[in-house]
């Protein structure tokens, strides 16, 4: 499974750009497709775009559902996503080779545009099955070349007057666990290969609009500019400078300027704030904090500052009374917090949700470096096999 | 002649995006082949790209030139260029009007390339005449979109293969004479509608390349991180702040991050630097300083820096003979210094060369707002008039 998805939206870079409703994306559908035939698995596309893969019948209800995504940010590293499709695929595969008797049907889910790395919103299959993002709102989203994502779902076949929320199929589910590469070092410094989930720290983007005037670089007097560059460039070294006295994180990971001219002063600069931090509170602190410090330069530079959220996730933590029994299941396995945002914090809302974590030695994420060691993944497919296997035969 | 202009290459911002070879520039190169027809003058393109409307035989020598180019910066201004090649035909007009008996031949020219929007170098056209670019670097210029020059001009119908120096079509030109758009406010300062150009400060463009690793935005932590970002916004502020105290300009006005998405710590930030001082030795110590900072926060942020002089012109003094001239055609004028490049500041090096300057109320100068009042439009004409007629009745 895994040489076949390897050369899927492949960059130069040896990083992956599988990005929502391109080619890219419809080719690991097809795969998606595939898997689930050659198992016998009823295949199934829902109104968002997710992809299920049933063993046994949804209708019979109390399903048990385990997956994650398959796109990826821009030069992304293979494992953020694929890991836990291919070692869900894979640990269906060991409980039919254990020859355990389901008592409740199981499912293979394959959430749509899970990095938002292009239309800017994370999470949009689970959060319009949630309901929890407004489907007129995300068939309006665009891309950089001005694509709606209505646009872009149309030419890759999906219907998009059919978006929207999904009560009856959450309904039909008992618990969802999501298998997936860590996104740092914890497990590297405990010695151990798979981890539990804790709790999703809460999060969100902000878009900063730095607003100067366009100027000839060459002959306008630095007295008479009003140049946004030098707000924006005030703006990241103080949201750094606060994010590390909070015990938080900021992020300046996008910037565009207009015209972007080598020649001409910048009349406009954006710049986009990814901000997380442990508890709402702290988080709502933390960017209102980068906001005054951004507004006070503004009027030392002549440039006026808007900030508009663009998304923001909740934190979450896992229910304690799932955790419990997989714990019981896995024996001694570490529990995690993370920073990063997941389908299963979203649908933590509305199913019992569950992650694990398999070790990631250097840390690295969302770029080609992303790595983990073939036992450790093999580990993590036998520690999902286990915990299908108590849940399923409950 | 101005309104037939007005639309040609106009963005939905009321700036221009008139780019070298493109669609709006073959617009650009029809008007002015209408222009020299309407008025019975020899047309050629030469082997540059640029064009030259000729009153009189060129083969008699020691012929006047005057006009400027029709390409703009992005949501560039309607003035900057097109001023200068509007006003020459106008100023031909008046001298056939005033019946002057011409000694000399007369020439239109418009240049190719000026602005260096899409290529990245400025003044292309000139340049390769003048033998200061060499045409197999220019042929290999890429835009953002990976073309090159050569491929874009040849798709315009101009056989890249011709490019070169042209000393003999610069051999018969006794003097070039560019009118242009103020680019700054000191006409606005002296009340006076037109000056004559004294000298251009020295200016370059550097590409600065920070390099540092991409990482999950959630979840890498601030002491693990080698954030380019960070090190570009730094070094920002510092330019600025070198270029205050210099009393020189020093501007970012383009920037590009890798990835780029918002959840991940970009791996790459190049940032553009141009700037300008009175003088080499200043301007070499401006850019220095900058560097230095750059890498001083480098190596704090883990981030390598590299940098790379993209393009330099040497300061001009334009030639005093011709400028005591012209001063005493024209009577009492300012005579004003610029930080602006100009054809003008490339030709000056072959051929005796002046720039005449209209006022410019704001100041404002590659946007939108650019403007001058037809009142002052027309007292450039008629002072053009006046040196032309000076010129080629000599």
């Amino acid at each position: 499974m895994w040489r076949e998805l390897a050369g899927v939206g492949r960059a130069a870079s040896g990083g992956y750009r599988r990005f929502a409703w391109t080619e890219a994306d419809g080719e690991l559908g097809r795969w998606f497709l595939a898997e689930a035939e050659a198992r016998g698995l009823r295949h199934e596309r829902d109104r968002n775009g997710n992809q299920w893969a049933w063993l046994g019948d949804p209708a019979q209800g109390g399903a048990v559902a385990t997956g994650s995504h398959l796109d990826s940010v821009p030069d992304g590293g293979a494992f953020d996503g694929p890991l836990g499709v291919v070692s869900a695929f894979a640990a269906l595969d060991e409980l039919r080779a254990r020859g355990v008797t389901r008592r409740r049907p199981l499912t293979v889910v394959r959430f749509a545009d899970e990095e938002g790395a292009r239309f800017g919103v994370a999470c949009v299959g689970s959060r319009l099955a949630c309901g929890l993002l407004d489907p007129k709102a995300a068939r309006a989203l665009r891309d950089a070349e001005g694509v709606t994502l209505a646009e872009a779902m149309a030419r890759a076949g999906h219907d998009p007057a059919r978006l929207g929320a999904d009560p009856e199929r959450l309904a039909g589910l008992a618990a969802f666990l999501e298998l997936h590469i860590e996104q740092g070092r914890a497990l590297a410094g405990l010695g151990q290969p798979v981890a539990l989930g804790s709790s999703i720290r809460p999060h969100g983007r902000w878009r900063f609009d730095f607003r100067g005037a366009a100027d000839h670089a060459g002959t306008t007097r630095i007295e008479d500019r009003r140049d946004p560059m030098l707000t924006y460039a005030h703006t990241v070294l103080s949201a750094r400078k606060r994010a590390r006295l909070a015990g938080a994180l900021a992020t300046f990971g996008r910037v565009a300027a207009e015209p972007g001219a080598v020649n001409a002063v910048p009349a406009l600069v954006r710049g986009w704030l990814d901000a997380r931090a442990d508890g709402e509170e702290a988080l709502r602190e933390l960017v209102a904090g980068i906001e005054r410090a951004a507004r006070e330069r503004g009027e030392r530079d002549g440039v006026e500052v808007a900030v508009t959220r663009e998304s923001h996730t909740a934190g979450v933590a896992f229910p304690a009374a799932l955790r419990e029994t997989l714990a019981g299941l896995l024996g001694d396995v570490p529990h995690l917090p993370t920073g990063a945002g997941h389908d299963a914090g979203v649908l933590a809302g509305a199913v019992p949700t569950a992650m694990l974590y398999v070790r990631n030695p250097t840390g690295v994420s969302h770029a080609p470096a992303e790595h983990a060691e073939i036992e450790d993944c093999l580990a993590g497919v036998a520690a999902l096999a286990t915990a299908l296997e108590g849940l399923v035969c409950r």
